[in-house]
């Protein structure tokens, strides 16, 4: 297990910032919660004022397979780009329920996604990412309030 | 000008999810962007997995004064407790009108509110907040990232 320090996230937030300004994202989506924090530095950084959340839930389909549902009411302008953010890509299935979701209600709108970590083994990879995750990551939101 | 770094908001968010406790709050509005890393971390120490959020825009009223719309499309289940969370009541404009848009589009919901620094001149108070602001504040998320 590693801890991830503010200061870690600094200057990998700070690494993300200019990476995915060849996309020119004019709004953000950030994944509640893990995403929330880098959603809203990275809109500092490349002042968007239009931030926006969504969350999901997991539950159980009827074949026992985990399902995800995904919640928000985002709204955008037409023919905009959109930058999703969240902390990262484990399974993937997050990050790829939101992605098919926002695409299928928004289709006039450009998304593109970025997290800090990746994992080899995800089944969704991120336009922009900075790590790959080999093990556990104790991220300072989830550790310092607990 | 007072730095506000990390650590200063680390140990205040601490405090702040302390007091908070008896509201007993269930979901958390977040105003982007001053006040989406506060609502993560008290998310995430109390819990709470329903974190959304709502904007602002100021925009110059016919009669010269400047006014404030609110953007954000929230839902909640009936009849339960929300938590709204912001850096910063300064003129208290934003966090008065947010509060009056949430509790006319949701009047079976019990809305409090919180800051982590609050201007003796605001023409709201929070229900909670940590310290009283008496210069201007330059939030780590502000600087670290600009």
């Amino acid at each position: 297990m590693q801890y991830y320090s503010y200061e870690n996230f600094k200057n990998d937030t700070t690494t993300l910032i200019e990476q995915v300004q060849v996309f020119k994202p004019e709004a953000i989506v950030g994944i509640a919660r893990g995403g929330l924090t880098l959603a809203h530095c990275m809109a500092e950084g490349l002042e968007i004022r239009d931030v926006q959340t969504i969350r999901t839930e997991l539950y159980d389909g009827t074949t026992k397979r985990e399902k995800i549902s995904v919640f928000g009411n985002c709204s955008f302008k037409e023919n905009i780009k959109v930058l999703v953010v969240d902390d990262i890509a484990d399974s993937g299935e997050t990050l790829k329920a939101v992605m098919c979701a926002l695409a299928k209600s928004h289709p006039s709108v450009v998304f593109e996604s970025c997290t800090l970590f990746y994992k080899k083994s995800s089944c969704y990879e991120p336009h922009f990412w900075i790590h790959e995750a080999k093990d556990w990551i104790d991220f300072f939101w989830e550790r310092d309030y607990t």
